[in-house]
This record gives C-alpha cells, structure tokens and sequence, in this order.
C-alpha cells in the first residue's frame, strides 16, 4: 500500500515534470532576474516609513536621533530596490547586455528615484490636506494618513510612477496591485495625477494608464477612467487610451468617463453613474436625467406575481 | 566612489529632514500618543475570539478549560486596549488634561465596552441566521461565519460602533477600514445598524457615518448609502448627511440611496441601480424602467464601423 | 480596587460563558473537525506552487533538482489537505460514519485532486494568455502571473472548482472568499467556467454559483452574472439562478445578467451597465441607449441653488 502511494507520487511528479516542459510560459524554473513579490512590497512599505516618518513604525522616532533612523533606512532601500530594479530590467524590451551594466543602470535610477522623495513629500502632504478638507467624516489629518484607502492608493501610485517614469519595468505594476488588493483603487502606474487629489471610499475605481489628472481631482467609488475599446488588444500598447481630467474636476460616483480624446475642461462636475465619451467643457456640471422610477404596492405585486420586476441579484 | 555615494547619502538624509521641518502635518516624530495599527488590529481579531470563540483558534477549545481562555483573553484585551484607548484620547477635540486623567476615562471606556460584549454576541447571532436564511448559496452556519465577508464587516462594523459610541476617536475607524480592506465593506463606524442585517457578495458597500438601518435589512454588493453632497467639507461634520431605512428593507445591487432627510419605510425594496434622493413609502418596491436595449447584429457593425457603440472599458 | 477589578472579570467572564450556552450556534467550542483558515489558505498558495513553478518561491527553483522540491510540496500537500478534507467531510450533509471512513474518503477524493493538477495547468495557460492579449497595458505573461489580480482569481476558482466538483464541504468556499478578499472578484466555486478567460480589473465583479461560461470569456470590473431572486432564500439552493455564456462572450463593465434561463448567445457583446434579465442572440453587441445628459453652467447653477442636481456621493 504504502509502496503504491509513492508509486502514484512518482507518476503525478512526472506528469508535472512533463506539464512544465509543454507550457514553459507559465514555468519560471532556473530563471535569473525573477522578482520577489515580498521583498518590493516591504520595500514598499519602508519608502512610505521614509515619506510618512513615524506614522507606521513599530516603535515612537525620537527626534534626536532620527537621523540615524532615515539614514539607515534609505541606506536599506537603496541596497535591496537596486538588487530589484537590476532583475526588472533584464524584463525590458531592451534588456542589458551584462549583470554589470544592469547594476549600473540601476544604480543610476535609484538614485534618481531617492532624491524625488522630498518632492513627492510635498506632493502627498496637499493630498491628505484634499482628503481632510473633503470628507465632513475625517477627524484629522492624522486618522486620514492612518486609515483612508484612497490616502494609501494615492502614496503607492506616486511612488510607482515615479520608478514607472524612470523605465523600471515589472515593479511599478507589482507595487499599484498591491495597493488595488488593499483598496479595490486600481490605479495603473503609467496615469499622470497632479496635486490636491482625492479619492473617497474608493472601491471599485479604476483609472487607466494614459490618464492625465490636473489638480485638484476629487473622485468617489466605482469610477471608471478607461478604454473605449481594447478589441486592438497588444496593437494598442501606448496609444492615448484614457481621459484627460483639467485642474478641479469632480467625478461622483459610478460614473465613466471614456476614450483618449476624451477632455473634461477645468471646474466640471460628473454626477453620479453618468456615462461619458466625449469631451465636456470647463465649469459644467453633467448629470444623467433622473431615470424613471417605477412604484408598486409590495402586497398587490405579490397577487400578480413578480413579473416585471428587477431585483438584480444572486 | 563610496566616498561621494556617502556624501549623496548624507545629502539626500539632510533633504529628508528639512522636508519633515516644512511639511510637519505628514510627520509623526517624537510624538508622544501616537496609535499603533497592528495592535489594534491584533485587539480586533481576539475580540472577535470572545464573540465567536473556538472559530479562529490555532487550538481546538476544551469544554473544561473555557473559563480560562476567556479569562486570559478577556485580561490581554483588557490591558492593551486600554493603553491604545489611553493614547486616543489625546486625539480628541477635548483633549484630557493628563496622562492619569486620560488612563481612568480608558479605563471606565473599555470596562464598558467589555461589558457590552453579551449583547453584542445576541445581536451577532441574528446577522449569521440571517445570512443563512438570505442566500440559497450558503451551506450551513459555520460557513457563513468562517467566510462570508458580509458577517466580517458587520461583526467589525458592531464592535467598532460601541467604542465609536463610547467616545473613542481614530480607533473605530482604523477597524472599520481594516474591515474595508478586506471585504470591499465600507461601513463608517458610527452608523447605527439594527439586527438579522445581511449583506450579500458585498464588494463596494459604502454605508455614510449618519445612516440609521433598522431591523432585517439586505444589501447588496455595489449599494451607497450616501450623501447628496459633501461641498460643504469640515462645515458639516456632525450633520444628518445619510438616509434612514426602516425596518425589513432590501436594497438590490448597485443602488444609491443619498441624502439625511431621505427615509426608506418598512419593508420597502429598492431594485437594483435605482438612484434615490427622496422618501418611499413603506411597502413600495422600487425599480428603475428598463432603460431601453439597443441590439446590433456584430458582423453588419464591423462592416459599418464601431461609431455609436459603447464599449465602456479601460 | 484590584479585587474588585479581579470580581468584575469574573463576573464578565460568567455572563460570556453563558451567553456561548444562549447562542451555541455562533460557537465552536469542544468542536470536533473544526477547520483551519490559515491552512487552508497555505495549501492554496502550495498549490499555487506547483501550479505556476518558480513565481512564488523565495529561492530560484534549479532545473535539476525541480523533482525533489514537486516531490516534497506534493507530499506535503497530500499530508495537510487530507487531514482537512477529512474534518471538512463532517460537515456534509451525509456525514460519514467514522473517521476511518472519512479518512478513506478523503484519501480518495485528494488523490483525484492531485491528478487534476496537470490538466488545471493546461487550462491556465490559456488564461494567462488571454489575459496577455487582452489588454494593451500587460507588459508580458509574467507581469499578468506576478500582478493580474483577475489571473489569481481564476487560478484560485479553478483551484476549489475541483475540489467542490469532488464533494468537498467548505474548504472550496474558504478559498474563493480569500481571492475575494485580495481581488475584489467573488465567484462561487460551484461555477463552471471554460478555458481562456479573462477578468480586467475585476472589482466588483460577482459570479453566482450556478453560473455557466464557455470558453474565450471576457469580462470588466462591476460585472454581476446573478439570481433574479433569492426571496426563495434556502428552498432554491441546488436550483439553476444564474445566466448561461456560450463562448466569447465580453461583458463590459458594470453589466449584471441575471436568471438561470438567460443565455448569452456565442460571440455576444453586452455593453456597459447593461441590465439583461432575458436571453440574447449570438453575435450580438447590446449596449443601453444613450441616457439623456444635461449639461448646466455651474456658475448660473450656483446663483439658481443645487436644486435637481444629482450628486450621488457620500
């Protein structure tokens, strides 16, 4: 009995063994340069220390020595996010010609990517401000860098975009899906969002890669920035696919706003579910006309039966 | 080489400090007070160990030895949610005068939030039934309990509110977005829900800080219980922003239900992605008209172009 | 006072052990077969594994020793998921006799489970493919294995199809509602869905349990596939509720298709926030009408007040 059992192993082992061979695309066995999903979410998270210092630290930072406290972090982030970007870029179109120019390469936009991080301070601390000043709910700034997705979302695309602008492949994307699994925000890091910017609730938002957001954007729950149409699937790699919001554009919830050349002028307000595929001027406020309603007696639906109705469920 | 990397270092670790100095509202150094997320998160998972014991123990819970369990657990929830409520305290518009002041309202706070925990229980107990009773997927109670996201967020949402009602700031709500950003839930920490409440699938709720919900109410995956504006900002904090529905009432998918004055009577139902702004009778069953279809036959709409369909993707 | 503190506890820890007696039902307590949360979601990454070799493991995998490492996660597998299978069998509503019954059962059921295995990975290559060609931001078929939270959702369904195709009580359940959690995508493992499927984006997105999808599927964030009613709640368990897909079907975002008697016909589009409740014609593209905008200047809005304006937000 127990002789057939590893008998039965050994055959389900070969039969794997053989499934790797056939479909090698999804097999990444003896691969060089494979990323490490952990590791670029804890470096993740060390980036948002350094941006956010002593809000997510296990310990209270004392300012005497907090010095010592970012030097030894970046010092931390600057070794392990080199080590990662040098595998990323070996993923590029055009990838390097030796580990050694890897290294450099990536050496170089590290520490390109570090010196932005003051800049990206100053960007993040008018987004809590967008956020504190937008939700009659929010009881201080402190409680939105603490608990608000759309805060979360927000510092991770920043962050994503800036190693994404710098040609790092892999780990921008690897970065913005962390933050999509923990808010439902699906930002991609390719979108242009400018200051002032706040997303509320957050659930269900997704804003595309060619989107470009001035400042001051405030957006609500399930709002889509997208494609009109990705029928030209891998023909369609980097074309303007998605909207371009001006500076104060407000987008309620539900809404989406579609297409390339699809430009929503400076001021507009998008009310909620509306459905957008072409350019709205600056100052107007778009609604869908209020939809029909329909009433009925519960109990006399009941005799007739429920025909007609819509529960819209499962 | 080393030599400038530690110079660009000690540069880039002095523009990070001077950052911290011009942006202090998105830093936390030395600051005595400050809350610790993982520990409060740690505090809600053994909570939920009180209410729900023996489902999410590592061990399996003897008969015999119960008291002690609760006792241990009971006594660890005790001591550091007091700490963690002593620290929030400080966070609130009446800030306490000192640490002793602060420790004895923590103390008499958690003393009866714990006492509260019996009825809190009673109350969890008509949530399973009615997510068992509520959808034909479910195959018994354990289930229900172990994997249903919308029993997760109500139980956070039920604990959340009693520290929410006890006067705690930053702590519910840190709960209640954990609980978001596992579920899809977004339950502010101090709407008022009433019993045998079931959400269903549940990805995309949001239920507004002023919602009141009565006894027996079902809600579906995609509904805002919302407010018809929020352009007032911080000035309307506090105000009657979200709906009331009474008892028995179900809301179907994807709809929004805005507005304080807004109150859906008994047993009413709401159809799937209906907008509502104002009252409905109790009774009444509320449907969108069947907004109207157009059919196309796809091969004549590729010879024609694609103009005039929507497509409404990224 | 610590005596008094001493008497409250145990006064507290009465009034809790009582209450457990009151409400046995959300209490597992001296429970026999109890499962456990945390392996079951370890073996589903295991499976994961072996199932998409080298892209989740903290070490690169070396080709020569890949059969020793398959080997070993197998056994492991084998060992913990039968241990679970086992417990889980309890819960069925024909429990076994014995545990040796059970343990036979189980033995039976993970064995064919194993053998599956190979045939999933056929199956997921295409997925992953589709996924690829599908959207003009995919990078390449690693990115869409590292980050695509649509290609886990579907490599996690298939996963607890299998095992809920096998019999298996809970544990499928269990799984689906952890890639819920992470994805924002809730499909029931009793759905059956065919090969070459893609979910973009995915938030939202819910898939019943009675769900039938051919293959070449292609589906956006928001998109129910759902009952017209579970008023019936458990008297319609085990009846058809959701919609038939026959192959290549694209459902754009926000769409529900509801009813068991529904059926998409091949090739069919169904365009954004479609409501569909009966079935549609192959090679069809539905779309709703445009629904009527109106478009205000906001500054004449501001003189007129708000009045009629939607803003549909919390």
């Amino acid at each position: 009995m127990r002789g057939s059992y590893k008998e039965e192993m050994d055959r389900l082992v070969g039969k794997l063994l053989q499934s790797y061979q056939e479909y090698p695309e999804i097999c990444s066995i003896s691969t060089r340069h494979r990323l490490n999903n952990d590791i670029i979410v804890d470096l993740l998270e060390k980036i948002r220390s350094i941006v956010f210092p002593g809000f997510f630290e296990t310990k209270t930072l004392n300012d005497h020595f907090i010095e010592y406290h970012v030097g030894e972090l970046l010092e931390d982030i600057q070794y392990r996010l080199t080590k990662q970007v040098t595998k990323a870029l070996f993923h590029s179109e055009h990838a390097p010609a030796s580990e050694e120019e890897a290294l450099e390469t990536a050496e170089v936009i590290v520490s390109k990517f570090l010196k932005r991080l003051p800049a990206l301070r100053a960007v993040l601390a008018t987004d809590v401000q967008a956020a504190y000043d937008g939700d009659p709910a929010a009881f201080n700034t402190d409680e939105v860098i603490f608990s608000y997705p759309g805060v979360f979302a927000i510092t991770v695309n920043r962050i994503a975009h800036e190693l994404h602008q710098l040609g790092v492949p892999l780990i921008p994307r690897i970065m913005t899906e962390h933050a999509h699994s923990l808010t439902g925000i699906d930002i991609h890091p390719g979108a242009t969002i400018g200051s002032y910017f706040f997303i509320d609730h957050g659930t269900g938002v997704v804003i595309g890669e060619t989107t470009r957001i001035g400042s001051g954007a405030k957006i609500y729950q399930g709002v889509t920035l997208g494609a009109l149409s990705t029928r030209g699937g891998q023909s369609l790699r980097g074309a303007k696919r998605h909207p371009t919001l001006e500076d104060n554009v407000t987008v309620y919830s539900g809404a989406s706003i579609l297409g390339g050349e699809t430009v929503i002028g400076e001021g507009a307000v998008i009310g909620s579910n509306a459905f957008i595929t072409s350019s709205v001027p600056g100052g107007t406020r778009v609604s869908i006309k209020n939809p029909e309603l329909q009433f009925k007696d519960r109990i006399r639906m009941t005799e007739l039966g429920q025909e007609g109705f819509w529960k819209g469920n499962d």
